[in-house]
């Protein structure tokens, strides 16, 4: 099978990723790793994890973070293997595993496949989807990797729920039109939602939210500042989108976080 | 009891308010009056009325209008028709009538009190909310206005959906933490809904959401390119906000919209 070796973080990290199928990972997965912020030896979780871009842009950034990918697709959980053995990737490396099961296993299968109670202070989560409307996929890797169930948010939401400590952090990124479900799943577990609307270039409609929330907050919602990825002028990043594509910045949330 | 007459629109209609007590209406009003786009003849209904500046708002911009201002207070209701009866709202006032009713009555009550089935192109409100970090209101009808019951968005959302034609307008202007509330108010009421985050300046987090939706229709949720009341350099608005506040410029819907 065809692959690609990819920079990011202008080079900090490298990604293997198989070539013309199955999901490519890219701005989504940098986004979303700019969510966690942290100073100290936390314990991050990456659900969905691919090829694992977005753990270890976290894994990059935070010298002392431990990640942990999690993987469904045995093909993918191999190319996080891969990534993970890059001479590149050495220096984190050793910090960051790959577990290879799916996150929406319950009670004492979940246990069992290796997602304990308790035990984290970050989930990060970049759910597969799909839409009847969007254009078809043309594998079926490609299709499992988005395919977006009814439900998917409730089912990684309550495995994040139960995996991360009191006071933990679940970050996201999704589409617009899930900002309900999103919501729903979050329910009583999770509360102090900050929501970071992201708009492609400004005057146009939203692709992506970014959402962080913290297990057991009774806080509010918010709406931050929107993330805006380009100008008008062309093709080029904002300096803001450029920071947080590399690693340079983060979005420090509003209200209490677990750092 | 004293009283205010406020110009709107830069002089082109005027609202009799109650002065020091009492929910007083300003921008909120405006942007929610924004909302409609409309060519013809249209049949409007502001909810919660209070003295009328939303719908009058509606009226004056929109010279085939006819809007009707439900209001629940008999107080309020009476603001609205010295609003009507001004000389300087002479223009307008033969398509703007109120009639003092409660949004959430149900079934044939409802009917009875005026608010008929399919029977508008657009409703239009600005809910009242508390909250019980706000700082505490000093009037009780300033508390009545401000009085948000849990499922409040449910009641008047109902309603809405039963007083619309099939592909009427729902507008809406509420705080950032109803998001939830409201789309599943709409629920299978409402699609297409178009969500306009509103920001008080740069950086800052949102305090207001205007949303549109239209009855009947299944397409999907959008964010739309939020709005920005001030720059960074003080208290002036945006020639955007500016334009919105003054009737110069509509938030014409991306989806379909009842025209």
């Amino acid at each position: 099978m065809k692959e690609t070796v990819d920079a990011f973080h202008r080079g900090r990290f490298h990604v293997v990723q198989p070539k013309g199928i199955g999901h490519r990972s890219g701005v989504d997965a940098m986004l979303l790793a700019s969510l966690v912020d942290a100073d100290g030896p936390v314990s991050v979780v990456d659900f969905g994890a691919g090829a694992g871009a977005a753990g270890l842009a976290v894994a990059s950034r935070l010298s002392q973070a431990t990640v942990l990918l999690v993987e469904r697709s045995e093909l993918m959980a191999s190319y996080a293997r891969k990534t993970l053995s890059l001479p590149q990737n050495a220096m984190f490396a050793p910090r960051v595993s790959v577990l290879e099961a799916d996150v929406t296993s319950r009670g004492k299968a979940r246990v069992a496949a290796g997602l304990a109670d308790d035990a984290h202070d970050h989930v990060i989560m970049n759910p597969p989807f799909n839409d009847p409307s969007d254009r078809t996929t043309p594998d079926s890797l490609k299709a499992e990797a988005h395919a977006m169930d009814e439900g998917l948010f409730e089912g990684w939401i309550r495995t994040a729920g139960a995996v991360l400590k009191p006071g933990g952090q679940l970050s996201l990124i999704a589409r617009p039109q899930s900002v309900a479900e999103i919501i729903a799943a979050c329910g009583r577990r999770f509360g102090g939602l900050e929501i970071t609307v992201v708009h492609p270039r400004p005057g146009a409609d939203a692709t992506r939210l970014l959402v962080t929330a913290i297990k057991g907050s009774r806080a509010r919602l918010l709406f931050r500042a929107p993330l805006l990825l380009h100008g008008d002028d062309g093709h080029a990043f904002t300096a803001e989108a450029d920071d947080l594509n590399n690693g340079r910045r983060v979005i420090a949330r509003r209200g209490p976080s677990k750092r």
